[in-house]
């Protein structure tokens, strides 16, 4: 898995309140059989071995598609299971020093709201940047709020993928349209689904109407 | 800080329900001056970023003494603030695991509470074992009881450091006699108490006769 390579379109990310863990795998593949191009396992409530497990078993997954696995927050996890990269937010370890501890071939993205956290993570290592919360969204709801020509500048000044999160849905993404980001993230849009390869597929398409717009 | 020539017989625990953090450093250099020989940095709650800072604030004191510190459970934490070693319990990263993400220079710890899992430890390359809960203890409510002929079956057939750990205070410590263990582990004993120093001596000297006794 190539650092620099990485199509970052349709971004799904896991959450194991919205989605049981024997529903996980299940769930994933058909998020990719739909078009999902990154997974990223979320677990913060879990063990650390629970977590372990899940990422080895994510990645028996991503791997038979050629897909990107992300952990957030746990480099210790992501190292031990040997995923493809890394997600921090603002509250996790510095970007720099992250940077250092998962080495120059894993991936590392980075959760910012301003053009200033944005430039900070681009000088400290990030490859790419999450950027939100974009809409209101019930996963998260302290995540402050990303103006939309926020998320214009922050793409438009950090030269580094940029992916839109928070209240992503097929309705919301064609306000997104002019803003030239490089992909949507998504989790209860399609880990919540009953159908999520149909709900991934939705989420492409919407995100490749506006893509072609820019 | 040697992987082998740890002093284990004081081992004293954070926490931060216990003791919140603008009191901790306080009552970790106390501790160290009444005879704490090991601190842990166990943190559970706290985001990833605070439990950084608290473990490179941790370590500019046990360092200025010569004390290991030792990290509970994240092993990113503890590789990005360059900690002495990482105490990992049975549901958290698998121990061989754990040694290959750390390297042969960190110290590795492992909580056992069998015969079994005491081998399987040393097999797969722990340095120190913590045995436990000894006795009925209100900080890990829900830890299996470990008698103590079993505490020193342990200690007996696993050739490495054990550390007793559940309920041990000034007053259970005696009942530990005969065991030949090499430390008693204690969170509440010291990170609760309003004089830590003292507290840290007690416990000391209680340990030392027991293990004089050996």
């Amino acid at each position: 898995m190539k650092r620099n390579t990485i199509d970052y379109s349709v971004y799904v990310i896991t959450d194991s309140v919205i989605c049981p863990p024997e529903r996980l795998l299940f769930q994933v593949e058909e998020a990719i059989l739909g078009g999902a191009t990154v997974i990223q396992l979320r677990e913060k409530k879990a063990d650390s071995l629970t977590s372990y497990k899940t990422a080895e078993a994510l990645l028996s997954v991503t791997k038979k598609y050629g897909v990107a696995l992300i952990v957030n927050d746990r480099a210790d996890i992501m190292l031990a299971a040997d995923c493809d990269g890394l997600h921090v937010g603002q509250k996790d370890l510095p970007v720099a020093v992250a940077r250092k501890l998962i080495g120059p071939g894993k991936i590392l993205g980075v959760s910012v709201s301003t053009v200033r956290e944005a430039k900070k993570a681009q000088e400290d290592g990030a490859d790419y940047l999450g950027v939100g919360a974009i809409f209101p969204t019930g996963t998260k709801p302290d995540a402050d709020a990303v103006a939309l020509n926020t998320l214009h500048e922050i793409k438009e000044s950090a030269g580094l993928p940029v992916v839109a999160i928070g209240g992503i849905s097929k309705e919301t993404i064609p306000q997104l349209a002019g803003t030239k980001i490089d992909g949507v993230a998504v989790v209860s849009a399609v880990m919540a689904s009953p159908r999520p390869r149909a709900a991934a597929e939705e989420i492409r398409a919407a995100f490749e109407k506006i893509a072609t717009q820019k």
